[in-house]
């Protein structure tokens, strides 16, 4: 049992907030990530997943396979885009990176259950000093 | 003269768009960076200032002080903002690396003259792909 | 169930020593990082958190709040001190990367307790070279 | 018990190639990384052990003695080499990340077992998207 | 007058070597960087290039229609390549990064000629460590 | 004329302070960095030299070389030291980011000299956000 991790990148605008509070109530959870005028950020995604080493061909899974896949389900849609109003997968969702990694793992999972490995764990860089981590469970 | 660099950094959203022109040749010219619902990027910008070393401290300038004006006078007006919306020294701009890079350099040029050291050049990192640099000529 | 990280940094001087052996034995354990007169890093610390996403905010643990305890708790104690005269958590052990890592372990969980997290794992960063993690097991 | 990380590094040339098949069979399963000519990496490995802490020294394991035994029984193979052509613990294997970390966990394993630590965990960079990690089973 | 930089990267294989001195010779001058059986590198390669901002555009020159010239007159001829044996403008020299950086810096002059941007430098990473920079004089 | 870039580290414990002012006066100029029991960092040196690619080698200067060159005379007296009260070359000096990158570079000035290459340009780096960079004028 093998893990192979690739990583995606994709550059979004966003922000943190809950319609059912108020603007003085959304400042107050999530401070300037509340900004209503939006902020952004280079997202990394980082993607492991696992499985047996295929003796014919040496590989768990092919690398530029797995990347197609993961730019096709899901960097096609959230790079360059605003992830709070343009992404299918991400609707009625507060966008933190806890939900967006929730999502995108949903979105992962079901692909990825047509090869030949399984989703292992998600990995979501929003900055340098802020990760968030999701193994599915 | 010695140099000394500071790196600091900011979140913001942006897009590529020049109102003189329709919303198909923005995207002609800029391809998804136009999107008009943004996006955004984990902005690093790196602040150098040349100057002689005062004997008497061992300092061109102290590092921290150059780190809070570069924080009250750019990171505070850009960070968790859009820049083609909220910052008050990128109006009336298209909002690309280049006017991004110029537009802080004015602001920061004449803050500096004010202390022992000079700026000397400026770096934004937009991408790990890429980069502005600019000295102010 | 969701994985928080974050991102803290301290610079700090130590050395590696134990007293009940002589200068000759430390440094035969320890060769130079036994130096009586210091040394020091730049240290990363990693902070692992686990816990349940809140649906009214989208988060497990506000990552604002997170910093300011693990900054009043641990970095405010260490960053710009020697480890092995200055740091009360620290007092009568030998300084080592095994050594701090259960040490601020111990700070942080009885905090994080306190909190809608609990702490799951840290990694400490002493060179690009050399890591430490631990589980609190 | 507290997990140690080392990283070492090394600078090979290899290429992905099954000898059952057909030079246009390896194209379509390998693509450009199957070019007889041979490409080359910057690997880096990061060897993971853990262990009791020897309340003695503060330490699982001396890092310099983890170095030195990686870099005499890996390192020193591999760097500056053709991974197909010339490394014994690589013969008769597809040389695709996966066999290489299974080939060099059965390396360290050996040896970390006549020390204070066992072998944990592997991680191979192949280049900044492409990863393995391999925990021995 | 703004500089832009654009990152790519590629993963070759090569060999420090000249055929007018014996094995022994070569490998007393370059090591085991000589060895014939190839190593290889992730390389990446910072182009600068300077200019004039279009005040219609904001832009110097469009970073992707740059990152496709690179793509194309360089990184598709040396990617997944044995840089000693397999790229035209690699012929007959030393591939060493002075020569590499010198070659790469003829290729693409004449390219960004055609623009509206100036080639102001070349930063060529071979490790971490190693690095060759060239201002074409 | 190419210009190649050698990376080395050390890691050292050091305070800014300056004899002729009181504790109170050091402390008001320095802040945390003047603590009486010092602190320290994961230093990185970039040393830049410039030359002319030998014709024969297709060298400047063979980089293993340079690097032996860095680590006699820096390294091995900077590494696991106290540079305020270790270093031969630093004595009498206020332990600045620019007083170290000066005297670093009258160190390596002289041995350079008897070199194919020149000396060029140092860069210090303190932290990921604090730099020195020094051109010997």
């Amino acid at each position: 049992m093998v893990y192979l991790i690739r990583r995606e990148r994709f550059n979004s605008a966003h922000r943190l907030f809950n319609p059912i509070y108020s603007d003085e109530e959304n400042y107050a959870i999530y401070g300037k990530c509340a900004n209503p005028n939006w902020h952004g950020h280079n997202y990394e995604l980082f993607v492991t997943v696992k499985g047996e080493v295929d003796p014919k061909t040496g590989l768990v899974i092919n690398l530029k396979d797995l990347s197609k896949l993961i730019k096709s389900k899901i960097i096609d849609k959230v790079d360059h885009r605003n992830l709070n109003l343009e992404v299918d997968f991400l609707q009625n969702t507060i966008i933190s990176n806890e939900n967006i990694i929730i999502a995108i793992w949903k979105e992962l999972e079901v692909e990825l259950n047509k090869t030949s490995a399984r989703l292992y764990k998600l990995k979501l860089v929003e900055t340098e000093n802020n990760f968030a981590e999701y193994y599915g469970e």
